[in-house]
């Protein structure tokens, strides 16, 4: 899915909800555990109830992996189950050198069919860019994250760029890759930060976690993060997933993802 | 394995060699293609040919990933090929907000049962900290790694620290994890920077990729790099997997690593 596509999904839909599927077989709903594969009944049941109020589907893969190669199967039938117009980001954070940041390109853009695909900045240059130059494909680079970890190597100052980490992240990936085909991770709980990020970055599209479970707010982060053409997907996962453990699962899932809708289209209203 | 473990391993051996898994379908013996599943028969047929004179094996999640949930499966069968006696590293690269670690640890030291999973530290503490507290298993974190996108972030100057971005990782870590839990990745590309991270980091063991296919100097990375016990795995993947694309493959793959082994000999009664 192409950034021109990307806008009007969400134009359409008055949507920047990204649904986050780190789904925790510990944390679905107990009829569902006779089923054969509870997983994935669970995520087609959610995707079912929220496809009307979302652009993005954004399964973890540390979920999939914690449940072996079955889970891993799981996470493949799941992206097959995502409808088309609906893009699909693959939260694998994955970065290593050249050859292997390319078979990690492979498995996700090629074998596995993702739209995106989210990426550490450490390893630098050559881990990131055999992301790029897949056909309206995306990776989506690590800049600011939503958790308190962030504060240890992130946001350190540095002496030369007289920047904090996350800057120089910024700013050498823009070097790399035009908002095409590149995003950035830039937390919700960092809704300070966010004006002037947007303002290193004016095009791309932001990844926005941490609305929900962690605290983000929501209409803090559009006001400040809104571009022309939004330029936002904010992800929420456990406050939709596990709205309710019960069988009304689904339905209040599709609940929480239509409050969080209807105060995006607010946003949309107000801030654009 | 503990640390004790691994050092009598590496006594009895008279190696601290590490075999990297990157086994990369397209490139391993054509005769092989034949077979049901060609990773696994490689991967076994080099393992038996080196398990002797190693004392790691280290799979690249990457290359297994490519192949989707079948490589993940094997992934999982090669693992369980490994001899008991010998090191398994899941060179992963994995590091997310606290509770997706905790899943990438449950994946890895549970699901999996490796001994050791490598774990990149730009989200900071809560990320690198569920891979700890596991008895007997480690987390193995990016430091300084061996390709060129080292310059772009590991080494910039930190104003207020006054280190570059790699020495505080390190620094931040030893807070975190003893010598019994964590290790650290330290490219043989940077021969000139390990006798220094060695006097950051006197105890731990560091991980050196590199040597081979990279460039890396074996003798000089163990000149530097040694401790009193060691102190070192040092990896090499290409230069022994494909030292032969022929039916000699496993027996010219053996030679490297005997190759390699006999010089990791010398080094040890040189330097040590």
């Amino acid at each position: 899915m192409n950034r021109q596509q990307l806008a009007e999904q969400i134009r359409k839909k008055q949507s920047y909800l990204c649904v986050g599927l780190d789904t925790d077989i510990t944390k679905i709903p107990a009829h569902l555990l006779s089923e054969p594969n509870p997983v994935l009944t669970f995520n087609r049941a959610i995707m079912e109830a929220t496809a009307d109020l979302c652009v993005a589907y954004k399964p973890n893969t540390a979920f999939y992996e914690s449940l072996g190669s079955e889970g891993w199967q799981t996470l493949e039938q799941t992206l097959a189950a995502v409808p088309q117009d609906i893009l699909t980001i693959a939260d694998a954070k994955r970065g290593d050198i050249g050859n292997t940041s390319a078979m990690y390109a492979r498995a996700f853009f090629e074998q596995m069919n993702v739209d995106a695909v989210t990426v550490a900045p450490y390893m630098g240059a050559d881990s990131v860019k055999p992301f790029l130059g897949f056909r309206d494909k995306w990776a989506i680079v690590l800049a600011l994250t939503s958790n308190a970890g962030s504060a240890d190597f992130q946001t350190l100052n540095l002496e030369k760029e007289q920047t904090r980490l996350y800057e120089t992240v910024i700013q050498k990936c823009m070097l790399w890759a035009s908002a095409d085909e590149l995003m950035f991770v830039v937390g919700a709980t960092q809704a300070a930060q966010i004006a002037h990020i947007r303002s290193l970055a004016p095009d791309y599209f932001f990844l926005v976690p941490g609305v929900g479970a962690q605290g983000g707010d929501l209409e803090e982060v559009s006001r400040l993060g809104f571009n022309q053409s939004v330029g936002l997907l904010v992800n929420a996962s456990r406050s939709i997933l596990y709205a309710s453990s019960g069988k009304d699962f689904a339905e209040k899932a599709r609940a929480e993802a239509k409050r969080l809708q209807q105060q995006m289209q607010d946003c949309l209203e107000k801030y654009l």
